[in-house]
């Protein structure tokens, strides 16, 4: 079965974190916006959809068959065994979910940087207040977020290659796009980075290096990071005058 | 087994939702920072602990025995089959969950609208920003997450009375909270509330009538709420001059 999955086309976004572990895996899949004849109407036909009885709240969501499952942590969750991306341990799957809503949270703080105020207005209109933000998301949220997946990894009694046991996850590839996003955003505030969190920078390097994973970064698959997605590089927010 | 939930004393916060379910359930759990003898002390030093290997990032956070499940949505999607608050099938399972998390980002959107800026701060420190934010979630943001959820009950296949199949689930039990805590923060953006949310109002009262609900809430464990929650009342948020 196809997997296919809905999300806004032109930006990596929060639908990232599934191409990452669909990619990785080699899956089968759809990304369904940026098909021809499709787009991003046929993603609104389901939100907006009568006569389906589990429609979503806001993309990304993912469509196996007739199972629609929505937010990325969910997404990630039902994925991960069958992509042979979940530890196999029922309680460290606990776990790894834990972790990955623990990455939604940081996400969506991450967002907020640039939208403070209201998701319905320009970043130009509320640009004071995101430079607000983003001083106490620079110093205070990101070596927050940061130092504590660096001790998990630390701590991890399968070793520290990997943040849940001692093979590769959902959360692993996660991680991974979240420092890339944030050295792309906040290239002055992560420029320390490897010297502060080195098991981290290890577990981005692993993942870079995934032989799937890079084919999929150097693809016209891959898009860009830009000033329409969660990551936005203003020099402004980074803390430069 | 005797659950235990950590979460801070003095505030229902997001420790209420894992609370209701407990209460429904009639479970065997202590609240552990509300324990003599053991109090926030006894959290920390789980959240700081060397030992431990499965650290939360953050409260809430449930132990059972060994097990530490961090995350709201994570503590009930493990919980929800155990208390027979969770549906029994596995595709209502995962529609379920992607509903907590709808209520997830919703609860964080709540939490913003007094704290715009930064954690960190007192309301007082970013009030101008809380009044325009608090606008624009009054507005756009309540209508937009309610009339979702009022959708979602009324296309609900076994009938509009539970959000999830035909009987009660975690999820009713945090739309409960929800509703509670709006109607709380802001009695005038939620005043012709059961007009709006017919749905919505019929299932707040549904859950609040059940003998084990009306006794936890008619009991001092649960805490009135206050402005050190996430559903603060503040006048000037609520679009009083």
């Amino acid at each position: 079965m196809t997997y296919e999955l809905y999300y806004w086309d032109g930006i990596q976004g929060r639908g990232e974190f599934v191409r990452l572990a669909l990619e990785e895996a080699g899956s089968d899949y759809i990304d369904v916006t940026r098909e021809p004849g499709r787009g991003t109407d046929a993603m609104m036909a389901i939100i907006k959809s009568e006569a389906e009885a589990h429609i979503p709240f806001a993309p990304p969501f993912l469509k196996d068959g007739a199972q629609i499952v929505s937010h990325v942590a969910n997404i990630l969750f039902y994925l991960g065994p069958k992509l042979g991306l979940a530890p196999g341990d029922e309680s460290l799957r606990i776990f790894a979910n834990g972790l990955q809503l623990t990455i939604t949270d940081f996400v969506a703080e991450i967002h907020d940087s640039h939208h403070p105020i209201a998701l319905s207005k320009y970043y130009e209109d509320q640009k004071a207040e995101s430079k607000a933000r983003s001083a106490e998301f620079r110093t205070s949220r990101i070596p927050k977020f940061l130092g504590y997946f660096e001790r998990v990894l630390q701590r991890n009694p399968a070793g520290g290659a990997h943040i849940v046991g001692n093979a590769l996850s959902t959360v692993d590839l996660s991680l991974f796009q979240v420092v890339e996003g944030l050295r792309y955003a906040f290239p002055r505030a992560m420029r320390d980075f490897e010297e502060r969190f080195a098991g981290l920078a290890a577990l981005h390097g692993l993942v870079a290096a995934r032989p799937r994973i890079a084919a999929y970064l150097a693809s016209p698959r891959r898009l860009a990071f830009n000033e329409n997605g969660i990551f936005r590089h203003y020099p402004e927010l980074d803390g430069e005058s």
